[in-house]
């Protein structure tokens, strides 16, 4: 395999010939299902990888293809300046975007504090108790707002919603609503609907469509006469806006949310952007998706860690009411970077700039002639130009400047951070206006006096202390040097292939031509994503064998909601009401709460003792349904990690039961390349973009989750209000997270058709590779009819645990000490670890971790024996942080088997020792974090 | 000063108001030479700086207006594909390029391992015993090994030079050769002429600027007939050529230089690229430059480090013959990783794709009636097209391809890495081919079957190691985490200025329009960067006072030399010979180096004692030196860190003598923004564009030295066969390193007059608290009469020493425990250590050192005390590596004194320890590794 040309996409493999691997693995030879036929995508004339350097120079020409305009078209997003500091040293840095979920807390200390500083942040902004740890964007974050009230309220089935909320957040909520049986009453005037309509919640924009600031005295009144009446208020708002008006907190909203896009987050046509929430302390245990909270660790020392998990999809299932199990870290500490960069000061300027900027432009347009939508207001207006909305909307754009035609006589125009004189000169040109001519006198143009917050926000102190680029700079290194990510070493996640990101297509997403376009921009500005995204469309399709792809799910879990309604409402529209789901009871969580958000009624399907789908029982389930059987939803290969055979069966059963094939593309990794899911028999599924196709998983987000469908369901697809059709809409933007699909397009292209083919096989090859060396230490629990593994293995320890009380959790904390990430713990079996190496790990490494699990073995038989008590051995002490050595040392292991259990050298190395990484806490007491809420940064801290 | 605009390029002190400054310093006001005048430099309205988008927006224009096209100009620069995965996590890695020259080899092993393994390829590929860590560029290679040459030799004058060596070596090396009245004699027939003209030193191309590969054989002849005569022969060579041919070490050649460019470095219109040179073992004591070696630390452990320092300029002074004070770390390193990334084979695969698109593109040409120049050739062929090579010129430039016009009647064509098809199709239509008519056959075209190695080279088992992206990123990461850069902490090297390098400007020099340049590209392809430099000039011109610039020096050395030759030819301008160079006695030791090279003679001038240039002195040593004195070297303000009030005097005094005023820019962050040189007095000064304007220091380079003068020196600044004149020229390319340049141009933009008049004041402000704070523990040796210092400070530490025996090494060590890099050791006077806190700290920062300083000082008394041994205290052992912690421990010290000596957390922190920095080796013996010199990778390591 070593004769790739230079400059192609290598996997580790790459290097061994092909009796190196076979001899790796003492096989002879692997049997692959000629079920799966070959696919054809991007590549040479040979199906092989392309130049990586020619790939990036056809991106950057797609790049160059779309038209960057001064974007003015608002909508929920904004010009921002994202600094340059926070670009190279988070954005463009592997330490921060390869890491994983924080789900070890010892080893991910560094996100979770910016985590921690994004929930204070939001929460002191919009002056309530907590806030969460971010959500996809602001339209999810009110649909998940209004899921929330209802799981507080408990009873009604209405919501009224302020007309002037996005419409792509009432698109998505009513997609949501539709599932639930919620009925959505679009309101002008907000007192009245509440009296008439008795709604259980009430969505509020604080900041309307077209610019209108709604006075804290009317909110006042509005939230008064929804408390009245049992419901809860919802309010859409503006962290920028909350730094200059009163913000929801003040005047009695339950709920704020919002989207932190300005907050230094590129537009990237409209995403990944981040969404937030804030609420009153009496709602927390309903907030949805992830918090962090601070707890205590071993030593006493302060450490924090998701809390409250016991409220997420995957422990609730189909009791869940959100299925959101991930939150966008990557863009949330872009947004708390921002924050702390500017400190309460700075953002204050960015806003009065801006808010100046308005407010100078409204009273020169009023002295023209003009009328306003509204003349309370902060950065949004309407001008009524009667008739001539085109002509002065193109009239802008050929100055450079994108403004939104409203309609035939009026257009909105939405000034962000970052407009320059010009911009503003070319604008009044546009109008007719002489903006010189006006100052800043005192008027009732904009924010009324009143509403002035008149004073810094109460920001924590921390956001005061770093301010200069060499501190900031300092504080990043400090964080990621906490954190341990790919950079570091394997991260063997099952499920979550953490595969390598390769650096030339990350570069792509900073390219100016895809980083500065807005959603709103008109087809002829955005030619070249629209290209980007057609053609990979296209190779999506040729890998699973479907004919539609929507990009819209900004995360796996979207992509299932999004796949499962399009399911629901194909039945609908040949009039059937099919509501059973069924669902192997190894499935994620995830699956059943989604199903559950569709509307759908969860059935589980049993599981045989060899881990596959009972098909009796599944014939049964299927029986027991008649024709309420809607869909089944399937993982392939299993959560056992497992190809099982049985899957042609399966669909012809669920086929003939009149049911959909949902496929769970989790574990796509395993078989890109070599076969296409519609082969067998797959209706629809979803692509985990961050998994298979080498996006980043951003140290717990932003994900990116297609949805692929066959034919017949195309047509149900997500729609939007800029396609022309929002039914079914799931996200604010139409292509969700569009600015980081040229890192899937760059990858499939640069690996070509055999490039993926060979990915997928050096996966399963790993796989079984881990699996065979430790059988003995930590058998395998399932394996296929072929005695191998998929490209995941579940080692199980229930046995040992069993006869020592050693854990799984001992074992992945232990990891750590050897320096390794732990593999996925207790899912889908309790009591076990389920590792997935994937292709980008190399041999070397591959014999670290096995080596590390066997000594890990010989410890623990060490505890088995006696040889060190059960309470005070290295296992259940792990993590050892490097202060621990300092002290007095009374364990009945040396400092030395604590810390380099495998000498100093662990690993290569040329001049020296390679470097350990040291955790810099000690293991995170869960029980008392979850006792004891924090979830804000303490007073102490700065 | 908090009220700075947002996006502007902020100084930490920006955050503090005037009464916490002056607080700070317990000054009620600082003095300021009223001799300085406001500059005005690219600013905003009131002076101030632009917003930082701004100037990025402006410059990426500039680099729009450069045309990029396929560049086949050869002339010792090579179109190269640099890795995303060295781009990203090395060039645009602070960890990388904000660390200093290794001098602290400790905190340096990452670097220094790379370095060392840039001395293994080029040491390997050349077949020779030994390389150095690098040389600026090709050309001041071939001076250098002349030099070298001429060392060993000591006899003889005249150096015989193959005419085929680039042109830009040819006259750099006649620059060098007039200073030392050496003749250069060009030779069409070397054999010949080593018989005619007796020479001490043959050069040879064994790649000549044509093409032209000189077979071995003859090369064996040439250098048997230097050998006889008992003369040495210099090759230049070609890295990746010597993959397919036998390389100068298997011929004979005592010296091989060249380039290392083609290994990934991009071709930025001429530099930073970086040259080499390999010799055989004998030499290596004559070697000029860093030479990293291996060595021994306190444990026992190999460990690297910079070795035979004795050679340098800064020990020799004026009988150096080499003033290379550094090397390209940088550059090195992404040429080594290069190496490391590709691998033998795919090195062989890079050259034998060139050579074969090379010899087809011949082929093709000779079937149509073309000659060439030369039949045997690597990668670069002459076409002869009489009359017709404008046109040809002109029509490949049409089709974005550009050749080399030789003259009216041949062109030069050069193959480099990653031609497309499509280029070489458009190139066989320009020249009437056609080139899918030829096939693979075999030929006599190109290197004859002789001339293959046949084999991969021996290259060192290393190479082989790394060649997936995942194992090369966490190799890259591996040797990040064991130095120490700016992204650690503070780094208050004294007249080193070791300031942010903000990463805005940094970002400049990635783009496509700087680095895909060439520099022999016609003038209409480079306005952007003819703009930039034009500009940069201004700007420099008004901070300084000057009226030109070159900014071909690519390092501050070569900036004094091109200083003082051109004040050598002024003076020759006017019929007089002038020879004396009047150095003070506390000058760095370059300036006397440079001197010498100049062909001036070095008188010292003595210095009083406070520190002061001896007036006195200098009156009698100017009278002494009568009509023969040429110039005075000077550095302002002093190396003492001190404004010298008599600097007007001082240049009065020369100018009446008839001499000419050079001053050394290396302290001019001191008073930029607030005073020009030239009200000094000044008539040239050399800049370090690395230190005062804000360009990384790379590890220990690329640095960047123009020269600025008055404009009756104009002239004589260097020039270069691109510019119509070649005399005086220092470097391979026009504009030195101009890829770096942007990041100087968007500092000085982005900052402001403003911005650089408080940056002065606040580095100075800082010396100044950090001299105030520490004047009870280590007292300020020199102060100017106002009782103050300029932006530095030497702290005295001989009364310690000599009371306690801890010396300012211990310091320096023990400061590694407390997470500091050392401050600059025993410069200008033995036994001290100078501080230079910059602008860019923060007051913690500052107080953080100050404390650690505190804290050492209380160490070394419980020393005097009598508290700890004197042979074992943290302070002889420091410092202490992580892995002593798990021994035994024997000392008279806690563990937690060694290690935490400030406490565990020994810095700001929210949710935990700050980082701790661990060096990974213990004290290294420097002598061990003088005594036993290994220079190359052990054979065990891999």
């Amino acid at each position: 395999m070593n004769d790739l040309p230079t400059d192609r996409l290598r996997l580790p493999w790459h290097d061994l010939n092909e009796q190196e691997i076979l001899d790796a693995l003492e096989k002879s030879t692997l049997v692959w299902d000629q079920v799966f036929a070959p696919t054809s995508v991007m590549h040479d004339e040979n199906g092989g990888p392309l130049p990586m350097h020619q790939v990036a120079t056809h991106i950057a020409e797609l790049a160059s293809k779309n038209n960057r305009v001064t974007a003015m078209y608002g909508m929920g997003f904004f010009s921002t300046i994202t600094p340059a500091v926070i670009r190279r040293n988070i954005l463009e840095n592997p330490s921060w975007y390869t890491a994983y979920t924080p789900y070890q807390p010892e080893i991910s200390q560094g996100r979770l504090e910016v985590l921690m500083i994004f929930q204070t942040m939001v929460a002191d902004l919009m002056a309530l108790d907590v806030a969460n740890a971010s959500l996809l964007d602001e339209a999810t974050a009110v649909a998940e707002a209004v899921a929330l009230v209802r799981r507080q309220v408990k009873t009604g089935s209405t919501v009224v919603v302020d007309k002037r909320v996005y419409p792509s957040s009432i698109d998505v909520l009513r997609t949501r609503c539709e599932a639930q049986d919620i009925t959505v009453i679009l309101s002008d005037d907000l007192v009245q609907d509440i009296h008439d309509q008795d709604p259980f919640c009430v969505v509020v924009a604080h900041l309307g469509v077209d610019g209108e600031l709604r006075l804290a005295e009317d909110c006042q009144v509005l939230c008064d006469a929804a408390h009245n009446q049992g419901a809860l208020v919802v309010a859409t708002s503006d962290l920028l806006a909350a730094t200059m008006v009163r913000p929801p907190g003040t005047w009695g909203a339950d709920v704020a949310v919002g989207s932190a896009q300005r907050f230094g987050i590129p537009l990237w046509y409209g995403g990944p952007g981040v969404g937030f929430m804030a609420v009153r302390q009496e709602l927390v245990r309903q907030l949805p998706g992830r918090l962090v909270g601070e707890s205590l660790d071993a030593d006493g020392n302060s450490a924090y860690r998701l809390t409250l998990q016991t409220r997420e999809q995957h422990i609730r299932r189909e009791k869940a009411t959100s299925n959101i199990c991930t939150s966008q870290v990557l863009m949330a500490a872009v947004a708390a970077f921002y924050a702390l960069w500017h400190g309460p000061s700075g953002l204050e300027q960015i806003a009065s700039t801006i808010h100046g900027a308005t407010r100078r432009f409204a009273r020169a347009a009023i002295r023209e002639g003009y009328t306003l939508g509204s003349t309370v207001f902060f950065d949004t207006l309407v001008l009524h130009c009667p008739g001539r909305a085109q002509e002065l909307v193109n009239q802008a754009r050929d100055k450079g400047i994108g403004i939104r035609l409203r309609d035939g006589d009026s257009v909105g125009i939405t000034f962000g951070e970052g407009l320059i004189d010009q911009d503003l000169d070319s604008l009044a040109e546009v109008f007719g206006l002489e903006p010189g001519a006006v100052g800043d006198e005192e008027d009732d143009l904009g924010i009324p006096r009143g509403e002035y917050s008149g004073e810094h926000h109460d920001l924590h102190p921390v956001f005061s202390s770093y301010h200069d680029e060499t501190s900031m700079m300092r504080y990043m290194r400090t964080l990621a040097d906490k954190d341990y990510a790919l950079d570091t070493g394997m991260i063997p996640l099952g499920s979550c292939t953490m595969k390598l990101n390769p650096a030339q297509g990350m570069e792509q997403i900073s390219l100016p031509g895809f980083t500065d376009i807005h959603p709103y921009a008109p087809e002829e500005d955005t030619q070249g994503y629209r290209e980007l995204i057609d053609q990979l469309e296209k190779m999506l399709c040729q890998v699973t064998g479907f004919s539609a792809v929507s990009f819209q799910p900004n995360a796996g879990s979207q992509g299932e909601f999004a796949g499962l309604m399009a399911i629901r409402r194909y039945h609908e529209s040949r009039g059937e009401v099919r509501r059973t789901c069924l669902i192997p009871t190894s499935a994620h969580g995830t699956n059943a709460a989604s199903a559950a958000m569709a509307g759908l009624v969860v059935v589980p399907v049993a599981v045989d003792d060899r881990g596959a789908i009972d098909l009796g029982d599944l014939r049964a389930k299927v029986d027991h349904s008649g024709e309420d059987l809607a869909v089944m939803m399937v993982t392939y290969p299993s959560t056992h990690g497992v190809f099982e055979d049985t899957i042609g069966d399966l669909c012809e059963i669920i086929h003939q039961g009149g049911g959909q094939v949902y496929v769970d593309g989790a574990n796509f990794n395993a078989l890109v390349g070599q076969g296409t899911l519609t082969k067998l028999g797959a209706d629809v599924a979803h692509l985990n973009l961050h998994k298979t196709f080498a996006l980043p998983h951003g140290g717990g987000g932003p994900g990116v989750g297609p949805v692929a469908v066959k034919p017949h369901l195309a047509d149900f697809l997500p729609g939007h209000e800029l396609l022309g059709d929002s039914t079914g809409e799931v996200a604010s933007a139409p292509y969700g997270s569009a600015g980081i699909l040229p890192i899937a397009y760059f990858y499939m292209a640069a690996m070509g058709h055999t490039g993926l083919q060979d990915s997928s096989q050096m996966a399963n090859f790993s796989a079984n590779y881990v699996s065979q060396r430790l059988k003995d230490v930590f058998p395998t629990l399932y394996h296929g009819d072929n005695g191998l593994v998929a490209h995941e293995c579940i080692l199980d320890l229930r046995p040992m645990t069993a006869r020592t009380g050693i854990t799984v959790d001992d074992v992945a904390k232990r990891l750590i000490d050897y320096g390794f990430h732990a593999p996925t713990m207790s899912f889908p079996v309790p009591g076990t670890l389920m590792v997935e190496p994937t292709e980008s790990e190399s041999l070397e490494e591959l014999n670290r971790f096995c080596e590390a699990m066997i000594a890990i073995r010989a410890e623990i038989n060490a505890v088995e024996e006696g040889r060190w008590p059960a309470d005070d051995n290295p296992l259940v002490n792990a993590p050892h942080p490097a202060y621990r050595l300092v002290g007095d040392w009374t364990h009945p292991y040396t400092r030395e088997e604590a810390v380099y259990p495998m000498g100093i050298n662990q690993g290569p190395t040329l001049g020296g020792p390679r470097g350990k990484y040291w955790p810099p806490v000690a293991r995170i007491d869960a029980v008392y974090g979850d006792r004891n809420l924090k979830l804000r940064l303490s007073d102490e801290v700065a």
